[in-house]
């Protein structure tokens, strides 16, 4: 390994911006949600939830279009702005309210940690989430078919994550610290319990169990949001 | 808007890490490789090409796997290490050789400028990538619906690039410096005319005419690499 000798320090000039009230629009069991109420959670920050019911279609109600032309969730309203993409929202949220930091301080090592997150942002969940079963539904494959997709999806892409972070030790997948790889990994591995794919790759399971300890994993959990179904 | 009046900076304590050869292990086609050309040739670095031929399944010789296990492009090796994931190495370049930047400096701009490049790289491309598409012809769907397929993927999604840039002026996405958000959508416009989808949305072809015009995307097209097909 390369010697880690550059570091990235984040000096903020002003913090007006850390009191805007923060209002996560969200769906109980949509992950990229997920990720980002982890997020706010380990800042310990303040925050209102409003739920969507994306299965009744609440995201292309008049109202959140006006707001979010795009329909999508998660969207973070930050005063007047409104944030996208949960991986944009949560390095957002790293770089406003620094402490506990979601990245190592050093590039190699922040690029690692990404390149982790970015296998279930880029290369798992987008062909396995709710959009794109629909997608193969329309195409007139059986419901068999689609599960065996997202299995499929899943599975390839949990082994290269278990990949990527052989080298390191836990209880987190980089070290002792979450990072932004644990706060993607969590929801993505209850995606791989719904769809009943395999996931005891590597150290996987055994950072799951450290991060159920953490009081944000646990708050942020799908069935501990208030739309939740009963 | 919110005012902007937090700022990020970087310090570097010592660059020696920028001393590194860089060698990028890529496919004239991929368009994640084609990112990274772009952001390398912005960032006015010197690198060494690897070629995989991805049709001819050269990312899964023993070799390659040997060195980046996951068998993707692009990899991206710095001295004894290896970095994965377009968007993760492209954030490492901008922290290690910030002039110039490739973000802006205030964490709400940065955030969007993110946004537009995962609504790129999260929700177009891995949806329409050869990988998926091979598995959507392994389900037994003709040529005419898979192609039809990338083309909903494309449009719809850069008609949501358009939205999120609509309320900023060129001649790039976010105005008059280049972003990564520049960088991820040249390529992307690439696959777009490959399937023939519409992407005369809002600003987009301007900003295309606009990148076009700069030495490192000329550089990083696809046909000007070794590898390409004559």
């Amino acid at each position: 390994m390369a010697s880690a000798a550059v570091t990235v320090t984040r000096a903020f000039g002003m913090i007006d911006m850390a009191c805007e009230p923060l209002i996560l629009h969200g769906y109980w069991r949509s992950t990229a949600s997920w990720r980002v109420r982890i997020a706010l959670g380990l800042k310990g920050l303040e925050w209102e939830g409003k739920a969507h019911d994306l299965r009744a279609g609440d995201q292309r109600a008049s109202d959140y279009l006006a707001l979010n032309p795009q329909g999508f969730v998660p969207a973070l309203e930050v005063g007047d702005d409104l944030l996208t993409q949960s991986l944009a929202i949560i390095e957002y949220l790293d770089e406003l309210h620094p402490d506990p930091p979601l990245l190592p301080a050093e590039p190699l090592e922040r690029a690692k940690v990404r390149a982790f997150a970015q296998v279930i942002a880029c290369d798992i969940h987008p062909v396995q989430n709710l959009k794109v079963l629909k997608m193969l539904k329309k195409t007139g494959l059986d419901q068999a078919a689609i599960d065996a997709w997202a299995v499929q999806v899943i599975e390839q892409g949990l082994a290269a994550c278990s990949e990527l972070i052989a080298e390191n030790s836990g209880p987190f997948c980089f070290g002792d610290k979450v990072t932004l790889a644990d706060v993607l990994l969590v929801p993505q591995l209850g995606n791989a319990r719904r769809f009943g794919a395999r996931f005891d790759f590597g150290r996987i399971t055994e950072i799951e169990a450290a991060c159920a300890k953490l009081p944000a994993f646990a708050a942020a959990r799908p069935e501990n949001q208030p739309d939740a179904d009963a």
